[in-house]
């Protein structure tokens, strides 16, 4: 199937109603852009159990801070064509800002509670704008499955509660972190790092393990956080911003192990935050 | 067509889907029951425009503030299916309120500006419970028409801008107030008034009407202001709570009628809060 390339969303809308009208079921891939081989994952997944596979491109200005990098963040229109049609993707939509908000916005969707911890606490307003643009293009797309990487778990977390109190008719699909060989994160913010800062980064992934495989012989959730801090620690290069075991479904932090876990680590590395995160399983 | 009525979020989407893939235009009426005439010119405006009338039933609790009436609002499961077949409505949902909040919601809808005044500076909260459950119930229904009264009309206003903001597949069609013979504007709380108090409610139209007469010969909105506070105050059972001429389309207060603007008013009658508004087009 030729990629079909839409900028406008009356054009999205219709054809994803075409599609469904002809029985096909839709898998949306809502992404911002620079794909890597993280969103083609999402993607081949879609694929996989879908008979359409959409994906979505815009840097969504809401959920960056006035001091991030809205205006630096990666952009790549035509690598991402590419690597979408190799994907499977049969429509990607890519809307200019004007399209998307051609008045500024006064409607702002917000989830208490999962959305002040952890990167909410470090980037006030962010999930708000995470979560005011999915509902926009949940509702924009219309019935599908919506596929959503773990490497933004809190993210994957926000998206799931919106869904399920908003009644979007998504069907929302959390799908493995993809990483380097070395067990970095594949992140579009990677292309920030140095060649010195890209050798220190998977130091987040070894604490995520070395946390993981001690949580075999102890319940206490902080004697995770130390391995976690302390392997961060080591290397001097890496300012960390937090290392917490959270309840799996709420993300509120844990005292004993004694549910399904997430651990979640952030941390600074030059001028790139890199996150990360990894499954306890009780 | 004989009514059917539906309690679950399920089978409501599922027949509405079914009726758009026949190719019917569905034109939606959400409302909180205890129906009127002003809800029923709703249903009937709906059904001259679109081939299958759907209302909705929900006396949503986000909408109410702690001390106001949620546990007294007027009720008539009864009365409501009989006045909506008569109407012509085809599906009727009215869904329990464990069906619509299975779990206590983390996610609410807000729309800056337009819900901190007039209503929403004197009913905190109110208009991020209409957002949110009218963003959920849009979503539910999927495409459709959807009628709402000018007798709320910043609750119109409101919903128009989400419903924009948010890309919710909708459209928005106001309607006029539906009034009694002397002039009162339909509405559920009226059922609160005694007799006295009845006779006294029609006083808000009055000021409305002599403001807006009195636009006729001035540009001048505080003079609109005064003519309607003037009008309340005559009648001491009246609390006055705001008589406003706002900007017809963002509510903003207007100094000079350059524009289409609204005149807007609420006032406590006994235990009841009546409002009325009325457009006076430049």
């Amino acid at each position: 199937m030729t990629l079909t390339v839409l900028d406008r969303r009356d054009a999205f809308r219709k054809a994803l109603d075409a599609e469904r009208a002809s029985g096909r079921r839709i898998g949306l891939v809502p992404t911002m852009g620079s794909l890597h081989a993280g969103h083609t994952s999402l993607m081949q997944r879609a694929a996989s159990e879908c008979d359409v596979v959409v994906a979505t491109v815009f840097v969504n200005p809401l959920q960056f801070g006035p001091t991030e990098d809205l205006s630096t963040y990666p952009r790549d229109p035509d690598g991402d064509r590419a690597k979408a049609e190799a994907a499977g993707v049969a429509y990607l939509f890519a809307p200019p800002q004007g399209e998307m908000f051609p008045d500024e916005p006064a409607t702002v969707v917000s989830v208490a509670s999962l959305t002040d911890v952890l990167e909410g606490a470090i980037r006030p307003g962010h999930f708000q704008g995470v979560a005011t643009i999915v509902t926009k293009l949940l509702s924009l797309a219309g019935a599908c499955r919506a596929y959503f990487g773990e490497k933004d778990y809190q993210q994957l977390a926000v998206v799931r509660r919106l869904t399920a109190d908003l009644s979007l008719p998504a069907e929302i699909v959390g799908c493995p972190t993809v990483r380097a060989s070395d067990g970095l994160a594949l992140s579009s913010r990677n292309a920030y790092l140095t060649p010195g800062e890209r050798a220190v980064a998977p130091t987040l992934y070894r604490a995520l393990q070395r946390a993981a495989a001690a949580a075999t012989g102890t319940s206490d959730a902080d004697e995770l956080r130390a391995i976690m801090s302390a392997t961060v620690a080591a290397q001097p290069a890496l300012q960390l911003q937090y290392a917490e075991v959270a309840d799996a479904a709420d993300l509120s932090p844990l005292t004993t192990l004694d549910r399904d876990a997430r651990l979640l680590i952030a941390a600074r590395l030059g001028r790139t935050r890199l996150i990360d995160n990894l499954a306890v399983p009780r």
